[in-house]
């Protein structure tokens, strides 16, 4: 029989790999705790119509969709947005505001797989509901920032842009919102021709040429440029005059780290305003991003409710630590084997393993049947610190020999004194 | 439009629901960290071939099956063991023996939805691989032990039998391996009358329903009378044999709470020896269970190899807790509403929040734009500790003004000192 595989575009992740992942996660349910963010779990499985309600055609067409015993149309969630929104206008509807939400867990796009990206990947998600104001934008920076910095990322950088901009300058110029959709998806992919193509006359089409090429020195002089260039078109000037103002505050409050970008888009069709996705210079995929959506719990038959939020994604932010090789170090007990030189001592061995393990210390009883010296050459290799060898004379004593497996040298230690002497 | 609800049989964890399942799945990660299992974590989606290899004809009519875009049979995984022992035939082919892992996610059965029963559920998985003696059997045991005190259940206990007892007396009268597992799957329902149906001559119904009254006045007592019963049946003498010497593992080791179930029989095909499941009184659901699978390596393409392992389900213990309404208490830090008293004082504010969260201390912002009053009347709602509330009088003099909120009373308090006064 030949031997199975992942599903092509899955993976599995052993010892290490995981161990960093859990390290992002319980650094990223830190972050939630400390600002305040309920955790909600919501399943990987949900309606179709949930979440292609708002997911842009670009991720529908990504999905694993499938229908389940009872003939349900389900799909496997391509993000967590949708079932935030849905519990907004669900079970948490009536929650005071503003109501601040975190996930984590895996989510499923069919794309084609590449180094940074799979099939099932996983993602921290915050999100506020409830504010329009820049503080609530600024906040989901600024927790974002705080996170990679406690996870010890080095360099990295915002982009930032505004939807607003670039809708203010379609609307005005009554491009549908169909058709509006279709450039910004383009533009995200930085298909820029294709995506002006589709402006439906020439004065639109060299509004948005111009946008690409306004740069400034910093991103309060890009902020400036877009201003004067859009100052005919209410909308976009709103939008950024709003991006300066989420960017006060981001700056102000010590995220000095930003790239604005006049045209920049994203490939959910839900957001509204700002838009912000975050690098490092070693990689170009973005570790996450995320940005306003002031109509979703509308169009999911919520109240009309300002939202803003984002995700991370964190086998990417692995990747980053380990192309960075960031001193990632979870902190670990000491290591230990203990075995019983007689099948008599077994019992013994089992109340002094569980002992030092009510201690914090990693034990493995040994538990393959095997003589010493085997038991030890395999502690070796497994890079234990210590071997408890339990044996006749020295349990009639209450003691063990307790063996450093590093330095080859042994004493006899009483059981009381055991644990503390492991741990130093 | 209406609103979404969540698939039938999938539910959101709100709140205190996902702490509780926060709280008992690093309970079951702090416990594999402390036994020596490394951390796996597998896809969700897995080749439908690999999930329906031994899984029972039970599990496979309740999986969730469909084909990706790229035409393949996957299916979301029933369970863990299946992944597990595809790691152990790759990947972790050649680590050194035994090989202890541990993965904790969700699992999905379509069943029928019924208290503590999800089609999306979430499990704590440990297997040790490589090991075929008792001591291997024990430690799965013990180490659900623990984790059961550690998370605080009261009066569970252990119900415990041999697969290789019902199967040594089927073998002995040469019923074939389907009829076999046709026979156990009833007996697993506790379906005896259709179960005996199945057996081929009278003698071999009568052995059966022979085993159902066996009972002892404690586990030994059981074992022996087994033992005693099986005597003429080589292979179920073994088995029960086997089985006592386990118990002993078990109760001398400082675990003395097990009912042993002669008759006792376990939905997946694949035990072949202990088999074992956890019980509190208030719920007639199982917690968690196990046993012994020295066969299943071998079917998934790998070296022969001996196995034995265990799923705690998560929902359940959580349901468990609740309904022993055990003093569960996450550690919280203290809860703090920071406000500015005018948009000027707004990235103070920011700063002060970001200071005391370095702190450790739980800071909500306020970001609503709300005048002072309606703010605090939120705190109060949120059940916030303090409000720190930034003004320009104070913030000149590097101080703010702390008001807790239950006592109402308020202090001028340096910024300095604000964190240490906050966690007292």
């Amino acid at each position: 029989m030949p031997t199975f595989q992942t599903v092509r575009g899955m993976r599995d992740l052993i010892g290490e790999e995981a161990q960093i992942f859990t390290y992002i996660i319980a650094k990223a349910r830190e972050t939630a705790m400390r600002y305040g963010y309920k955790e909600v779990i919501t399943p990987v499985v949900e309606p179709l119509e949930l979440l292609s309600a708002k997911s842009g055609e670009e991720i529908r067409q990504r999905m694993f969709i499938f229908k389940d015993l009872g003939d349900r149309q389900v799909a496997l969630r391509p993000e967590f947005t949708a079932s935030i929104a849905r519990l907004a206008t669900t079970a948490l509807k009536n929650e005071p505001k503003p109501l601040r939400l975190f996930s984590v867990g895996s989510v499923y796009r069919y794309d084609e797989p590449q180094r940074g990206r799979y099939r099932e990947f996983w993602q921290s998600n915050f999100e506020i509901m409830g504010s329009n104001r820049p503080e609530a934008d600024a906040e989901i920076v600024l927790l974002t920032n705080n996170l990679m910095k406690n996870l010890g990322l080095q360099g990295y950088a915002f982009k930032i842009g505004h939807i607003g901009v670039v809708r203010g300058i379609l609307s005005q110029e009554e491009v549908d919102e169909k058709t509006q959709n279709a450039i910004l998806q383009r533009m995200d992919k930085k298909e820029y021709e294709e995506a002006f193509k589709l402006a439906p006359n020439d004065k639109c089409r060299c509004m948005l040429e111009g946008l690409l090429k306004l740069k400034g020195n910093d991103c309060f002089e890009t902020v400036e440029k877009i201003k004067t260039y859009v100052a005919g078109c209410g909308k976009a000037k709103a939008a950024a005059e709003n991006l300066g103002e989420i960017l006060n505050l981001i700056v102000k409050s010590g995220c000095p780290i930003q790239v604005v970008e006049p045209a920049f888009a994203r490939g959910l069709e839900y957001y509204t305003g700002l838009i912000f996705e975050i690098y490092i210079p070693e990689l170009d995929i973005a570790l996450g991003g995320g940005g306003r959506y002031d109509r979703l719990i509308e169009l999911f038959g919520g109240e009309p409710t300002p939202g803003v939020g984002c995700a991370h994604g964190v086998d990417r932010i692995a990747l980053a630590l380990q192309t960075q090789k960031a001193a990632f170090r979870v902190k670990m007990g000491k290591r230990v084997l203990v075995l019983a030189i007689n099948d008599a001592l077994k019992i013994d061995a089992s109340k002094i393993a569980q002992m030092l393990r009510n201690e914090g210390v990693i034990v493995e009883l040994e538990i393959m049947g095997r003589k010493m010296g085997k038991a030890l050459e395999d502690a070796d290799k497994r890079h234990a610190d210590y071997a408890v060898i339990v044996g006749e004379r020295e349990i009639r004593e209450c003691a063990v020999v307790l063996r450093n497996l590093a330095k080859r040298e042994q004493v006899i230690v009483s059981l009381k004194e055991l644990a503390e002497k492991i741990k130093n």
